[in-house]
Formats: C-alpha cells, structure tokens, sequence
C-alpha cells in the first residue's frame, strides 16, 4: 500500500503541499481528498477545513493531523470516532511564524512604533522615550508549544517575562504562575499580555474588564488565541477609559471580522486577518513523516489532544 | 580626588544619568558640565553634544566616552587632542535596543505587516502568503558592536543571513563576506538589506542605484548607519521602478528631517526620527565603570575608535 496520508481541505493549497512531501517524504504518498472518493484503507489523514464526509469515507483512520494551531473545532466534531487520535501541530515553521508575529507586536507596544508612524503623517519629527527591556513586564498566557516558544523568545530579548498556564511548568528565566488561583498573581501589574491559550469552557470571555483592570494602567493586549476568548465591548470601553492603550488582534469572534465592525477602523486596535502563524508545508511534512514513522514503530504519537480538558 | 567623570552634553537629562551612577558607579562622582566650568584635574569626560570649550576646559582628559553609536564627529574635531582616546559605546542596552529597532523593520519587510496595516485602513481581509525565514535572505553591511549583533539576532530568527564587513570576522550560521571585492557576492539576491557601517569616505553614498541593482528585485532596505551614506535621489527612484518595495531609515543627511522632505509622505519610506537605539544610562554607567577600572590597573581601554580608519 503506497497511499497512506490524505490532504482533506477544501482551503489548502494542494500544489505547495504535494511539492514538499514529494521532497521531505515521498514516501508517504500523499493523496488528495475529493468529494465521494473512497478513502478505506488510508489510516492518517491531514486537514483544517476538512471536505464533507472525509471521516465516513476514511474507516481505517487513526491519527488526524491538525493543520492550524487550536484544536477545539476537531474535539466538537462528533463525526470523528473516538479511535481516532487527534494531533495538535507542532513544527517549527508554525512555531516561529508565531515568535515572529508575537515579538514584532509587542516591540509595536514596546517602543511604540505607531505612535511614530502617526507622526510620519504628520512630517512630525518626535521623541520618545522608552524603558529597557527588562523594566517592562510582559506576561504569556498559555504555554503549550507555541507559548512557550514565545516566552522563551520575549526572555532572550530581555523583557521582564511571566508565564501563566493551567498546569505547572518551568521555563528557564521566566516567572511562572499555575492555575486559577494564581492568574491575578500573574497579571498585576503586567504591561503587554499576549494571550495564547487554548479556547475552552474556562477561557470563554476571560479577556474581560476584570482581567484588564488587573494590568498595568495603560497596558497593551496582544490576541493570537481565539476571538470568543475576548470581551469585545469590554475592550473598546477600556481602550476608551485608557486602562488599556492599545490592542493587536488576529482572531476574532467572526471571521472574516464584519466591514462594518468597530475595530476595522479604532485608531488603537491592530487588526491582522487571522494570519499570525501558518504551517509551513516542508517542515510539516518532516514533522509528520517523524510522527508515522514514531507510531509505525510502536511508539505513542506526540502532541495528541486530550478530549477531557479539551485541547 | 573624588570627581573623575564629567558629562557634558547640551542633550542629556542629567537626572536621569545622575541616578544611573549614583546607583551603578557612585565612586565615580558624576559632574554635570556648566558653560565656563573648570574641569582641570578630570581625567574622564561622556558625551554626545558637547557644551562649548569642553576640551580646552579639560586638560586632563584622557578618555572621552560617546553616548551613542558612530563616532565619526568627534574624530574629525580638531578640539580633542591627539591623546584623548575616543571611545565608542558598547554596553547591553544601546545593543539590545538597535536589535529590536532592526527586527521590528526585518519582520516588517518579510511579513509585509505594512500591507496589513493599509488593509486595516479600507476594512479589507486579506490573504498572504510569506516564504519561512530559512528561505528568506537577510545581509548586515557592517559588523561592530551593534552589526555583529544584529546578524546575530536575524540568525537566530531563523533567517538566511550575511553579513559584509572590511576585515575579515566569523559569526556562527552567519555567511561572511569582507572588502571591497566581495561586497558584489554579499549583495547578490539580498532580499532585505541591513546597512550599519561607520561614515567614512568609503561609506559616504555607498547606499546608491549601483547597489540597489545588485539586490533582489522588490528588496526592502534598513538604513540605521548615517544619512550620508544614502544617495536619497536614487532611493526615490529605485522605489519608483519597482527595484525596491519599501525603505525604514532612522538617519537622514539633514536631522530633524525638514518638513517638506518627500519621505515623510512617502507611502513606502518608514520614517523614524534617528531613535532607532539610545543609550541606557544605567547599563551605560556600569559598562563606563567598569573601562575606567580596567584602565585604572593599567589595561587597555577597549572600543577605542581608529583615527586612522576612522571609525
């Protein structure tokens, strides 16, 4: 059997991915999914937007790759049996789109190079001044892969850098805070928050005004999580009020984001569309061809979502 | 003798250089220069925009240490006699401060995150598509102090990164070029283009249509050396044809940039008004603390500038 990992989704661009397995793992044969096509006997299948039917059509499926970061659509879908192990993506062209996204958002708050922008506009030639790195206190919410990695990158350019997640975890440099009770901990005094957490029951909404009232006044937000994680009236109020200066946003709780919505065009609210960290396909491929060959061999596949706490 | 180390500069806020050392150096005993000061009997002078007389005020003085990057002004003062040692600046936060100003404007250029910000403007969700980071080359002009560190930064984002200088250097993953002969290879393809050499009559216009050509076509271009080292001319031009995408300077050959200049209504030149990176006058105190001790036992000053190279 030469066929034995599908590309099911109906956004993907097939041609990009063809060409890095062909190169990275030829010998996994990729195939493409199509409507109706008969996919029994093909045990792995990958996706983000999968194509209708995909699992019906795929009895022999084990493992589900995830296309994307953020899993929660795939553990909702009761059309997916439980048999199968739904892997969450972790590669490094993923993780290092995200470092990059994140660090240039919060060098945007940092040094505020909007403010300089808008004086281009205005041919004005300003000053400014800004703390070092390591006065200003930036904080991680959510510490899976890319958490981490972000954390770790925001530690090694010298900010003052705090780490929350559900579970205990230690990275070298940052301060770490765990669990519930110790998130107001974790945001006092904060200045930039970027949230990158997993969308859950618990993390429904918690982007909200008593979490913004426990920052820094005049702190910045920096979404890369889900949209449903943000109180949207919430934040305009305080951007409004100054309780917080300014917010970058990639997820929305609608997306597209609606063009008659407020953010669109808030002078202080950084709209990017939902592009902060895609896959890169050549490194995917060797990341995926390492997990085939990992189970092939008898041993359990890494990043396997959990479906009791939900990502 | 207890005061050792004059500032004297028309710009600094002294408070702020007073606290640094009394915290980080006390044993110094800082001296803020006053027009008509005597300063006989000090041996140590900082500064960037020196009040007038300063040197004839200090006969004394042996080592003057600049508080900012480039020094090529106060080698071509015939005020400083030949024995003062020039110092250039080398301390953590001037150097981590250009490497966020310089990251910020290479994930600019290779994200395009300025397209997303006209997007924004007109409400408009937009698909893009960006090369990973290893496909991605990135060249420094100049390795100093900050150049070499920068190059190091861009390598440990992951990109394809050169770097050019006079003489002959190594830096890890970083391809090295060096003189004249090979700047030809170092700029072949270059996609975005990090220039932070020293004014010399060498670099005076060396940003110029001759260069741009050698690039790739479509190159972004960071400009944090010196204005004169840019044929402004030629920098409209090449936007104009295509040959360059977009421009980030810091350095203009006339700062405060005059206001009718056409850059600051250029919709693809970045302005910034030359604060790319400053000194931190705490980290500052204790890397000035700590080249006086060092020359205090007898050992060499370090960063001495070259009169005869000139930088």
């Amino acid at each position: 059997m030469s066929t034995r990992l599908v590309l099911s989704d109906t956004g993907a661009k097939f041609a990009a991915w063809e060409s890095a397995f062909h190169k990275a793992a030829p010998e996994l044969g990729l195939v493409h999914d199509e409507p109706s096509r008969d996919l029994s006997g093909i045990r792995y299948c990958m996706t983000w937007k999968p194509l209708p039917g995909v699992y019906d059509r795929m009895p022999d499926l084990e493992a589900l790759f995830v296309l994307g970061a953020g899993v929660e659509r795939f553990l909702a879908d009761a059309a997916i049996p439980p048999r199968v192990r739904i892997v969450k993506m972790a590669e490094p062209g993923l993780t290092q789109a995200m470092e990059h996204y994140v660090l240039w958002q919060v060098l945007d708050h940092h040094r505020r190079f909007w403010e300089l922008e808008a004086a281009q506009r205005e041919a004005r030639w300003i000053d400014q001044t800004y703390p070092a790195p390591w006065e200003r206190k930036v904080g991680v919410m959510g510490l899976g892969a890319l958490g981490e990695a972000v954390a770790r990158v925001l530690r090694s350019f010298g900010f003052d850098t705090r780490g929350w997640s559900r579970s205990a975890k230690a990275i070298d440099g940052v301060t770490m805070f765990a669990g519930a009770e110790r998130i107001d901990a974790f945001l006092d005094g904060l200045e930039i928050l970027v949230c990158l957490l997993p969308l859950t029951a618990e993390t429904r909404g918690i982007l909200n005004a008593d979490l913004f009232r426990r920052l820094a006044p005049g702190a910045g937000l920096i979404n890369v999580g889900r949209g449903a994680q943000l109180n949207e009236a919430d934040l305009l109020s305080a951007l409004e009020s100054g309780q917080l200066t300014a917010a970058s946003l990639d997820v929305f709780a609608a997306e597209p984001l609606p063009p008659k919505h407020p953010f669109w065009r808030h002078p202080r609210i950084f709209v990017t569309p939902h592009l902060a960290a895609d896959v890169d396909p050549e490194s995917a491929a060797l990341a995926i061809q390492r997990q085939i060959r990992r189970f092939e061999a008898g041993q359990a596949l890494e990043h396997v979502a959990d479906r009791t706490r939900g990502y």
